[in-house]
């Protein structure tokens, strides 16, 4: 399945190290203005090579529309675009063909498909997202004409951990989020977060994070009740990100503890509206937006590939065996994952907009 | 979307005080014998009134089976089940039509549709899950036919934590959490968390927790790259059950705080099978069942019912208000939860299993 | 699969002679007027037993909603509705276990399932529309709300041919129709095609036909480029049918002998709107309407349950036998069949209507 | 909705004079060997500029794997596939933009999407069924290793028909078809057609006809009741095919006209077997397969690009027009729809292979 969504309808393929990664987005409103330069500002935010705390490998990341524009305006025919691998170095990969690496997808998806492109990770690696944030930003160039932004960042990098400002005005995050190599808000937890990585690295190890999502402008209203609702959408959109092992929305795994006294948002008028003083739904009620902010948390794990020695199994001689995984790998995902996250909610946000008819069918 | 599933398909219906509840299953295999009691059986698990910590609604919930099985056998046909309500009591909701209750969905889904059945809930409320239940009594039917099950319980209620023990055999674990009113596995702790209860319920507050749920049994290479990986299909149908939060697979959270070395599952060989020594991924590695036990968590919040003042507006005056919502709510949704957990789980893997080619169509 | 729709979205269940037959209707706008009554009107219409053309089994067809309106409005949830079979009689088919009736489901069915439910056809029979008529009440309630309007009749019974009319006004259209037993346009024709039904019925033979439906008040730009076009959602809706065995646009089969010259239907100014001089189009162009009437043609097979003597197999025995099929038969579908073409093809625009962002999610 | 199927999707894209136009196909079994050669093959058969009875343009079609395919075989994950356009000359269409052209999508798909691409008809020209017949290369390879055989031929031109032989060994069918420059079964037939073809692009006119398409080996049992019956599968499938203007199967609109007796198809023994004397049925019973072959018969109006003058309306005057279409268009579309038909009916059945379980998910 690699196809996501309703009526805005996103499909990706590609492999790491194959020809070409890509998507075809299907059902975005004609009529939209959308260029080659806003899809590659998208593209140039998860681009690998840019900092010392992700992978070197070197991508230009060029993206190529093949259709569903036509004199700069979408006409809602399938829009279909395109990224050639570049620098693809598989010669890494061979000795772990009968050696599966700890914390990777290669040996549950051997045992699905028998015969897998295992060259840099095939479908599994990161790199299949090149077509998610692609896609996404056609959905953002949409979601921006109903003055609907979604904002990620990363919260928690290892032990190090940000604080929470939601409140801060729009305009303002963005800036603040580009400013540090880590994506975080917080200045003082970026540089705290910049030196775990190195610090990791430089043991040969990796870490792991959480990337936190705001959607502000939301309209009330969205969601589908029972199974569609906005919160198991969103779930299932982030879930599907390489390397993300939990979601949660407002107070999410806190609420556990929480009395329903503590948790409930009460309601009060502001400016003529009804809202909610606090916002530990994260903005979603019985899976329905309430027009609060969306705000929701996404755990990664460290990454799988590190250079520090791991038991494993020869699969070919059925004896145990041990690696060390040289390469360029990110020593953490969660700053190149930030923008994924971003696009993943971006596109459910595109597509239940489309759903609850709030955005037409031609702009 | 009241409908769930790709092959295996539930669509549920009704509301809280409506005539009846049920649903109706698409695509189960034929040739399986299920009985009415079978059904019975499951529903009776999520009755509401069964000890004092749950609701003192009084419902039967006598299932009839309309369409489907014949001779004591599914025949490929969509099953339809029925539920009628009996203890319906509409008059303590009436007095919060325009006053909407703090942590519910009533303003929320009134913003979307406009009209609603505001009775007990209607169909926000937890009793649309009866249908969810009746369903999944016919998916673990299915599945035990694969020896596959899926085993819930009470891992948190309010601070009270009991300890993950998910190596004891399938066989003693339902016993041990069907013997205390909270479903804890735990008995120590199942006496902690019916005390908290009692507790919050005498200040007229509620508590919310964790089901944890596990998954024994599961073939590897069950879920499908990129969107409808293992985790995103639990995701999705975890957050769709009423008041859940979150979700996290295996570490989960905890896996953001540890470094690739600590979290990398190492695979062994063990009985001649590669296995991993430690489960750190909860059974789902890139999206794909690897043959481990799959784990997941779900954080509930507390139950929003409250006899607890609270504040909220009067939409029809447009000030503010207060209300103390009398009436007979659980004063923690979990133990009800957890069987609902068991069921959504379970729906995903039948659901899974035939997408795969494992189960066939017919038995 | 027994469901059928995107936004607008219907499940039907049920077999002929079970204890009930149904639908779920999901999607439906909230906020929309429907009544009990209107959903039996339209039940009566396919009621069998209502003339000496039609099968003497006696239902009522009562119908019961369970959920999804409330004060007489629908509030967005799914409907679901019920009508108990009352007049069964198994005892007929008993010996047709192991003799497949040709012309009929059975062995197919069979083939498939391994285990069916052979009374009175099962899920195969005729009965199984009940679901889905009560389902396009409710399209149809909607579909007014926008001046839009399917019409069948009768075009064809046998070898007798109704002339077509579709520029008479519509009001007039349904009187026609509804002022014979045989459901056509034409009350010359219909006279023949009633003598022919009573003809092949003395002789213990059965007649088949060709409905024809026409949508008035349709906008243009409905249905999706290049595989949900409305000629492709039409087709698969009334090819669903029982015995429905072709189904045509416009001049259809008639156009591929035709010329180019011929068949383009010119462009004209008509009261300051572009409309097509002929409609050999039906309505649809590209497969998305222009906003002329959309006029299509289903055919049907004889009804296969004759009394004639035929050749079949013994299952059981391997060797050939012999059977002539006795029981309550239309001896001609296509009467039961016109309420059931008309139903369909409400459904496809009730959907397609939400998917083109033309009916909103509430009215 | 650029996508088709539910467990083996296509999704195509690209416009007549875009960059390129192509397809990602999803789901396809791992494990198969398929090489860019056995595609090219498929594409070759569709290629325009290959008689005197087809439009000049000039095009190679030579097409690119980007992806799903290692080593010569597929991994499961998906096949994007990529053909560049070459010869594309939009100068003839700029006169027709506020001309709409009778017969053609134009002026539905202005209507519906308001900004269209309107060079070469865009994603509405016969050049978007290069992405379907790529796909269905695919699903053909996959459908040998099942015995399965879907084959088209022309079968009517204009007023010349063909007889029916259905009977004849696969193996000596495809050999006569591509014998002649019309796809037809039958050599004198052909010499007819090829005549009448000439002669009305002698007269700037253009002619229709009517595909059939036989499906050989495809097993009993497939088709999903009751929605999902094989024949709205195969209805949907080929109504989505430009100019399509009707769809038949077995005996079709032909039965009508027949009773019972003479319809029902009667079942005898045959090499241990049960079989039809007959195939009225056209190899599908109650919408499930029967094992015998499935015949399916689509109509196809005339081309709509005429040189002849016709009557329009020029949108931006408001007044009555006249236009001449010159330019390289087919003078009858059923020489190329052979091989479309042919694809879309071979991608249901590899579709509903998986859907049924027989064709699993790995080779």
């Amino acid at each position: 399945m690699n196809t996501f969504g309703t009526l805005f309808r996103v499909t990706t393929w590609g492999e790491s190290h194959g020809p070409a990664v890509g998507c075809v987005v299907d059902g975005c409103p004609s009529n939209m203005g959308i260029s080659v330069e806003e899809v590659q500002r998208e593209l140039d935010k998860r681009r690998p090579g840019q900092s010392d705390v992700t992978t070197q490998r070197r991508e230009d990341d060029a993206v190529e529309i093949l259709s569903g524009v036509f004199e700069g305006k979408t006409t809602g025919s399938p829009i279909s675009m395109l990224v050639r691998n570049r620098d693809a170095d598989s010669s890494k990969y061979r000795e772990f063909i009968n050696k599966p690496r700890p914390g990777h997808a290669d040996l549950a998806w051997r045992m699905k498909f028998g015969h897998v492109d295992w060259r840099g990770g095939g479908r599994a690696s990161a790199r299949e997202t090149v077509g998610r944030v692609a896609a996404a930003a056609v959905a953002k160039k949409l979601l921006s004409r109903f003055d609907v932004q979604a904002i990620a960042y990363a919260r928690q990098i290892g032990d190090i951990r940000s604080e929470e400002t939601f409140d801060t005005p729009v305009k303002g995050l963005t800036d603040l989020i580009d400013s540090n190599s880590v994506k975080a808000l917080d200045a003082e937890a970026a540089h705290g977060m910049e030196a775990a990585i190195k610090e990791a690295a430089r043991q040969g190890d990796s870490l792991g994070g959480i990337v936190e999502c705001m959607v502000f402008g939301a309209p009330a209203g969205l969601g589908e009740p029972v199974f569609g609702k906005m919160s198991s959408e969103l779930a299932a959109a982030v879930m599907s990100i390489p390397a993300a092992k939990g979601v949660e929305f407002g107070a999410g795994f806190q609420a556990a503890s929480m009395t329903g006294s503590q948790d409930n948002d009460e309601y009060v008028f502001e400016g003529g509206k009804v809202r909610t003083r606090t916002n530990n739904a994260g903005g979603i009620q019985g899976g329905i937006t309430n027009g609060m902010p969306i705000v929701l948390r996404v755990a990664f794990k460290p990454t799988a590939s590190i250079r520090k020695r791991q038991r494993t199994v020869d699969l070919k001689t059925g004896k145990p065996a041990y690696i060390a995984i040289e390469g360029r790998h990110d020593p953490c995902v969660v700053p190149r994952a930030v923008p994924v996250v971003e696009a993943m909610v971006s596109l459910v946000l595109a597509d239940q907009m489309m759903v609850s008819g709030i955005i037409p069918r031609r702009l």
